[in-house]
């Protein structure tokens, strides 16, 4: 027998290519004729615009506005801050030209630019000479600044919503009277991020700070949140910098102090992007398909009217059409349910199979028979595809928020008892290396997780790991009370435990 | 005696360079290093949110979705509209390398591209290519899309708001069936259009066609709303295209017909953009500064504490936070009040002008004598600065949204009588040219308007015109019964009048 499942190859068969057909199956993005760059479709773009509006939210009740900046960057601001320029030369969309000319029957770029000019891979520079326009006095300050934008990173190996040439995100630049205010900042932030990825993604991400290696060109820390996918990789789905005067120097942000000098503002700046839409869909989805957490989905439930039957068409449509309407005057975490009505004249179990690789979190079947007896058959998207509960109409729309919010909690306890589950302390190199070599060489299968393991601080033993094993410090965990140990790797003390895992 | 206003030069006296300053006194956008690129400040973003906000839900109830497609198009899509490359070419930031290089102590681009890539100036042949991939047969139409994204024109004399090299903006684009139902969906969106100018920014456009000349490369006809700002020019505030087949063709968007033969789809385009910020600012400023419209304002009353002595202080502090959050409480236009408490330490009279420039529709003071008699100061933008009405803090609580509404309705009417003073019939070609030419050729003062004159349809005339005066054909108006009759330029029959003015 051929597998039940929606979904092939699934997840254990073909991790990478199960997550291809999961986005395809839904209908969230494809791959366009420009390398790397994605074609948000609208059930994917949905899904952006409730976190954008959720996080929007979030950053106005922390205190900042929106702002919008300019898309290009002169090439002698990208080259300010050395470290910063090194990080992302490699990955630079560079616009040269600023007509095309008809020239031999070809259409070629002429009028060459004095300055090339550097498509944004984000905006620490350009927002930087702009508040060293703005910044003169210590009351000027803090600045506290977001903008959502597109940014360009070229990419060789691009995957759908996880690393794509062109992505959508937002950016958050901060400036600061003192080094604990940016410092804080930073903090508070990460803080909104994990909740946000908690809260909304049902993610249970591990926060702490970047080692040495994995910083933001140009930071002095980089803070980060980690989440497990269900291929036990971990994936970067948030990070917020803070960096010191490096780019106010840069930028020559400078301030008259309440003592009256002259000093360099701190900044900060936070950002998080599609990625974790991919992120959210790796973590949650099954064989089936994608699952949506209800807290973002871009719809909670859809009814499905089942007619087979010609002289109970009428009736059963009827009857749908007033479960939406009374489920719409319903509340989900304090909004209007969002309910989809398929009326289309498609067989009920194409349907249904659509609106289940769809990742909604509820869907509501409804036919002759339940219109006999009063009820609904309700199916929820965290449950085997088979699972109905058969509800009457009353319960229905009393308790369907209700079980979104029971679909929540369950796709987080679910995600933390995974992340559990494939969390191990380790203390010795060999088991460190078993950990993360797949059994079978020949076919890489889904192993390893995040290992708790010593490191003695040195970027030596990170880069022999990364060049042994693919394994990466994902980050170094805030803990109240560090406890010291020996780096496995080279015997040296440790101050604390890391979280190592391979990454997307 | 100097002006008594807030912004030098006013109007009259140099319009252009008024409009530079009321745009940086209210603190909404200035010019970037990259020129022709512009920052958006907070106050300036917050108008662009509340405008998307709202076009957003009049999209959504017209049956469209959003999505995202690529910022970058291949050089070869853009070329394959001929009409639609040529409109383009001369303005196209063209991104030609992937990499940045040092060579000999200086960045330089490397990694040249096989193909260039043009940053969209406009999305037709981008999202024509994932259209022609997705409609396959008439069931899969209409496809009612719609992104809201940032573009990039070549601009040699960028103003900020109005013409600038980078701009945001939503672009609607559609695939339908048939011709009728394409045209049906063009005109469609125009009226949304003009609603959103008419009932949001309080702009009282005319509705028509454009002439050929003025057609948007590629279209097969193109309509606009125009709006009179105060120098009595128009500016195209938005414009919706009916493309025919011409880009389904170039595109290949094919599709098996009912009939079970293959036709090219019928499609349509439609955008707004940050120019709708520069045309409501144009027609409704004052020599004081901005005036923004209640029902798209950021915010829409400023409380005003007003603390010469100390020992008043504090009560004074408490009655303006109380009626803060009892206005909080109140709604206008469904929503509720946005208000602003400017407790800041500085003088009374800097905030009172702050606010003004700001073009808050309310001011409401309330101090010491105030607190005595129980009343506050309310000020309407709409009216002169020292004009001040005293209500009971109980009258101010329950009217405040009443009187936003009345500004917004007096703002209409306003920009409705002066559009109406400066439009003319105008039937010989001399008092044409007087209407067009300014009394004093040294200073080219304020003149003109909207001109309704008789056109024989000839590009010939449209050009000698514009070579002759700077004067174009805004639109050809929708008129239920056009009036034929001879036109004034060639003697020549004209089907009806048309719209003629100089423009932004």
């Amino acid at each position: 027998m051929k597998s039940q499942n929606a979904i092939s190859p699934t997840r254990s068969e073909d991790f990478p290519e199960w997550f291809q057909q999961i986005v395809r199956a839904a209908d969230l993005a494809e791959n366009s004729e420009v390398r790397g760059c994605m074609v948000i479709k609208p059930w994917g773009y949905a899904l952006w615009e409730r976190m954008r509006w959720v996080l929007d939210g979030m950053f106005k009740a922390t205190g900042h506005r929106n702002a919008y900046f300019p898309l290009f960057i002169p090439l002698s601001h990208l080259a300010r801050e050395a470290a910063h320029v090194e990080g992302f030369a490699k990955e630079c969309a560079v616009v040269t030209h600023h007509r095309l000319e008809m020239r031999d029957g070809k259409l070629v770029p002429v009028g060459e630019l004095t300055e090339p000019l550097v498509v944004r891979p984000t905006s620490e520079t350009i927002i930087g000479a702009a508040y060293a326009r703005w910044v003169k006095s210590w009351r000027d300050l803090p600045v506290l600044l977001n903008q959502w934008a597109n940014v360009v990173r070229w990419e060789m190996r691009p995957r759908l919503f996880l690393r794509t040439a062109e992505f959508l995100w937002q950016e958050g630049h901060t400036a600061h009277e003192t080094r604990a205010e940016a410092e804080e900042e930073t903090l508070r932030m990460l803080r909104v991020y994990e909740r946000f990825a908690r809260e909304y993604l049902a993610l249970p991400v591990c926060v702490g700070e970047k080692s040495a290696g994995e910083r933001f060109p140009g930071a002095e820390r980089t803070y980060c949140i980690e989440a497990m996918v269900q291929d036990r990789k971990a994936i970067q789905a948030g990070t917020s910098h803070f960096l010191g005067q490096n780019f106010s120097k840069a930028s020559d942000i400078k301030f008259q102090s309440r003592d009256g000098g002259i000093e360099h503002a701190w900044t900060t700046s936070w950002g998080v992007s599609t990625r974790l839409i991919g992120t959210m869909l790796m973590a949650h989805g099954d064989d089936d398909g994608i699952i949506l957490p209800p807290r973002v989905a871009s719809a909670h439930v859809v009814i499905l009217p089942i007619t087979p039957k010609e002289e109970s068409r009428a009736a059963v449509l009827a009857a749908a059409t007033d479960l939406a309407s009374r489920l719409r005057d319903q509340r989900f975490d304090g909004l209007p349910l969002e309910v989809e009505l398929d009326t289309r004249d498609v067989g009920g179990g194409v349907k249904n199979w659509e609106w289940i690789k769809k990742g909604i979190p509820l869907r509501v079947e409804i036919g002759p028979r339940d219109l006999e007896q009063g009820t609904v058959a309700v199916s929820r998207r965290d449950q085997p595809h088979k699972t109905k509960s058969f509800l009457t109409v009353e319960e229905a729309v009393a308790r369907l928020p209700e079980i979104l919010g029971d679909i929540q909690a369950n796709l987080l306890a679910r995600a933390e008892a995974f992340q559990n589950e494939h969390t191990r302390k380790i203390d010795s190199q060999e088991e460190f290396k078993a950990f993360f070599t797949p059994k079978n060489p020949e076919k890489p299968e889904i192993h390893g997780g995040f290992a708790l393991t010593h490191w003695d601080g040195s970027a030596a033993v990170e880069e022999q790991v990364k060049a042994d094993l693919k394994v990466t410090i994902r980050c170094i965990p805030f803990e109240e009370a560090p406890e010291p140990g020996i780096c496995p790797f080279s015997g040296n003390p440790s101050p604390q435990r890391v979280i190592w895992a391979k990454s997307y």
